[in-house]
């Protein structure tokens, strides 16, 4: 009998040496032979295919193709193909199935029509031998290793690292990334062992102990980061946690803040979280208690600082604390994360 | 001083009126000139953007697009270009803005920026002479009429037909329905009006006055409308509910749901309600008390029966009944719909 929540604990505490292992010549040559691949082969857009956490990790990745390869990115529909049967001309697309496990019998057929009409394909997996890694062309390997508990974590942030130095290296042609560009992903696994070291998110549990809800929120790259913590939260703590756009929140859910629902806003320091700006006071007319996460030195109830970098790495450091606040809440709410109700791991929809 | 609500449901009301409107010659015929446009020009994928409730307007035009005319479709975040200054080429592409205003910025930069790219470029508003409409090359104007509640219902439904006569134009090739769609659109008056004389979400209200939470679900062509039922029962009830697709339900959130969380299921009879045909057991498994809302005769807690149409055409039933229970729910809690708190109708994001 182990104490509850110890395999997330573990996975969470894995983060920093999950980024170094995807950082070492061995995954880091892979990736690189991926991406120039993908940049010899030259795609006009580029369609994400995912569930779940993964799905986060994904818009991540839509993000990081418009802004730093100028090609339109989108996330796909799975049930337009499994459930219609739709065949969308995919021929000038690059479509990119996420899954730690590679288990899901519908990302798998969306890869495999996808590949029928065309596209060039790659299946993003902690899991190399997987159904979606088999079915695609391309495959990168997370190498984020066993991951303990149902709620995904280190592979969440895997996925995103690998996201990056793929875009980054599609970006430099040859799939080598620039030396300024390695020598700041280098930095990673150290900033994210510092922000883990931050004891605020476990101070902050009882105090939300009995929130009935909780709001997310971000804009840009933070975004995804907002996504990822709302579902964190509702899969281990069972609070129903709504992640809004900064710009959506404010286009009608804002009527639901006040002061009894705790607001966790993702702001850094980048273009991202100047946006927020315009978020922030109209939470304060609420009331709202706001926690503000990330590198943004703003007025908040809390803030949870987490080191600055440029704004394409944030996501990578700011979900860490949101992963202890939805670990710790659990737990103060008499729940074990690493068994939670009515889950399983590998989900085989259709 | 008017009854609480009266705004709102005297704009439910109107939405058979605003569907009748739309498929006269004057309106059809616009649209049928822009789908021939579209089509002659050959757009290889289609962009969407949108906020809130156009939001899900556009989510369904993207599977509209991926299962009616082949094409990739994405719905694009304007952020990307707005924060980050993303120049995305989409020479290739149709970039339509949903917005019943017209007037939000961001929306309006995305246009512009994406016609700046090459890209052909639509917008589909209640507002022909809006900023969103002079930049955008070609309009439709969905022709709704003043909207007096803040909480968007019958520009949410007149945002689908002219979505929907959109595609099936295009589909035609030279913007003529062919007459047998033509003859099931006529129909949707005249089903809408008997949809929304039914009383059973009026009468639900009461048993729901106290949950603390919703859970919405769907898949396919109903995702849409368990996202825009959720934001609904958000906007004006202050309610958490939290919208997931059926497959992403089981991938997580399913752990959230119990006897104390009401799940609105939308389940047709079409390949998408048939989809949803693993998720409903595993709520059962969970003793979820499950309002299933749709054409589909499944086992549920409550049913709101909705006339049986072709899968494409539900959502713009569907969604009926889930506006009159967000109307009647925000009564039940002492609300006033029409007047909700921190809101304001054009939201002016950038």
């Amino acid at each position: 009998m182990t104490r509850p929540g110890a395999g997330m604990a573990a996975d969470i505490d894995e983060q920093p040496a999950a980024f170094a292992r995807l950082l070492t010549t061995e995954h880091a040559g892979a990736i690189a032979q991926v991406a120039a691949a993908i940049a010899e082969h030259g795609p006009r857009h580029v369609v994400f295919t995912a569930r779940g956490t993964s799905d986060h990790a994904a818009l991540y990745g839509a993000y990081l193709t418009e802004i730093r390869l100028g090609l339109p990115a989108g996330l796909a529909s799975p049930s337009s193909v499994t459930a219609y049967g739709a065949r969308p001309d995919l021929s000038a697309a690059l479509v990119v199935g996420v899954s730690q496990s590679g288990g899901s019998p519908d990302l798998t057929e969306v890869l495999r029509a996808a590949r029928d009409s065309g596209a060039l394909t790659l299946a993003v997996t902690n899991a190399p031998d997987s159904p979606l890694a088999d079915v695609a062309e391309l495959s990168v390997d997370i190498a984020a290793g066993h991951e303990r508990a149902v709620a995904a974590t280190k592979t969440y942030t895997a996925e995103l690292l690998a996201l990056l130095m793929l875009v980054e290296g599609i970006r430099a042609g040859d799939g080598v990334l620039p030396a300024d560009e390695r020598a700041a992903l280098d930095l990673l696994p150290e900033l994210a062992a510092r922000t883990l070291a931050d004891e605020t998110p476990a101070q902050l549990a009882p105090r939300y102990r009995f929130a009935a809800q909780l709001v997310t929120t971000g804009r840009g790259y933070a975004y995804p980061t907002a996504r990822e913590a709302a579902l964190k939260l509702m899969e281990t703590s069972y609070l129903p946690a709504l992640a809004f756009s900064g710009a959506d929140l404010l286009h009608g859910p804002l009527a639901m803040t006040d002061p009894d629902v705790p607001v966790l806003a993702v702001v850094g320091s980048g273009p991202g979280g100047r946006a927020m700006g315009e978020v922030l006071p109209r939470l304060g007319e609420r009331r709202a208690e706001v926690v503000v996460v990330g590198s943004a030195d703003v007025p908040a109830t809390t803030r949870i600082a987490v080191p600055e970098v440029d704004e394409r790495y944030a996501p990578l450091l700011d979900i860490l604390p949101l992963q202890r606040l939805a670990l710790a809440l659990a737990l103060a709410r008499g729940e074990d994360p690493d068994a939670p109700r009515g889950l399983r791991k590998v989900t085989a929809t259709m």
